[in-house]
């Protein structure tokens, strides 16, 4: 099924300038002019500035869920490197303007925690749901390189979420991807440590 | 040297206020409804909410620099233990309401980088002096502990306040500094494998 084309550009408008500019600076006048379709056209398919951005983090979800379920490092058959390739596609993907590389949801989180229920709740959901590819991997992991280890598998994919995350952050604020790549750097040196290779049971 | 009384009203009420909902969702009318001072008397300290927001910044380093350097474990003699201590001071200030830990710089860097670039400037310039601190304690402890590793004391400070912006975004999510404790105690684990003890030269 396809989302009507005004729909779509709706919401892929709303989508880049959130991610430029945050949710309240957005105003619905910025999202049409962004999108080239007319206001009468925007509330014919929303409510609401707030509706529409539910529809883009569904819509963002879904894109994101797919470039990751596609990258090549998903088809490795070990659950480490699987965890390793994940950090080097997002130290690759950093090569991008920033607005492209970071993330819309935790953007969002910042300005609407307290103020905007469902839309916190939307992007919990959905970073929740990112993180649990990364569980799984760190749960088969976990079996194989580190089954005594007290950390679990699940806090592993949230701490990598939040390095991402903070990474962003810095990013934003020297406006130049360096400082994130070194993060990533950290990041993966710390995985590697905590799946020992030499101690993989056969 | 004190600031009028008003002035520091407005800058605590900003502060608050911004740690809560945002820079673009705050309006001056919402400041001065949280400072309990009127607004002719805001445009007779400040020209704007950009002015404001630049001296509440100048603040807010000011107040958390003095809550750093006043901390028990900077009087700690080893450095690698300064930077363990840091983290559990961090840690310890998790117990706290989500905007009395989170960080008015990370927030505000989501929202301003393309739009105002000296709120920027002056995001970058205290975040970036909080972590000077971090890569003195990372630098002297990295002589002590592990010389000839590869990584740069600097990038440990980077990667030490990503964690932890990271951390706050997805406590805001979830509503609750859990997730925010176990990556720190990540953090904890990963400074402890940078600076082996068993390295230390006497």
């Amino acid at each position: 099924m396809h989302a009507h084309p005004s729909r779509q550009k709706f919401i892929d408008a709303a989508i880049a300038v959130v991610r430029e500019q945050g949710y309240a600076a957005t105003s619905v006048d910025d999202i049409c002019a962004r999108a080239g379709v007319g206001k009468g056209s925007f509330f014919h398919h929303f409510k609401s500035k707030e509706e529409l951005l539910l529809a883009a983090i569904e819509h963002w979800n879904a894109f994101t869920g797919a470039v990751f379920a596609d990258a090549p490092f998903r088809r490795l058959a070990d659950p480490r490197a699987r965890l390793l390739g994940y950090v080097d596609f997002r130290i690759a993907i950093l090569d991008r303007p920033i607005p492209e590389f970071a993330c819309l949801l935790g953007t969002l989180v910042q300005e609407v925690y307290q103020s905007h229920p469902a839309l916190l709740a939307a992007c919990d959901a959905g970073m929740s749901g990112h993180i649990d590819d990364l569980v799984a991997d760190a749960a088969a992991a976990k079996a194989l390189y580190a089954p005594d280890a007290d950390w679990t598998p699940e806090s592993v994919g949230f701490f990598m979420q939040a390095v991402l995350q903070g990474s962003f952050i810095f990013a934003k604020a020297k406006n130049e991807a360096e400082v994130a790549r070194d993060n990533l750097a950290h990041l993966r040196r710390y995985l590697e440590s905590l799946f020992p290779p030499a101690a993989k049971k056969e």
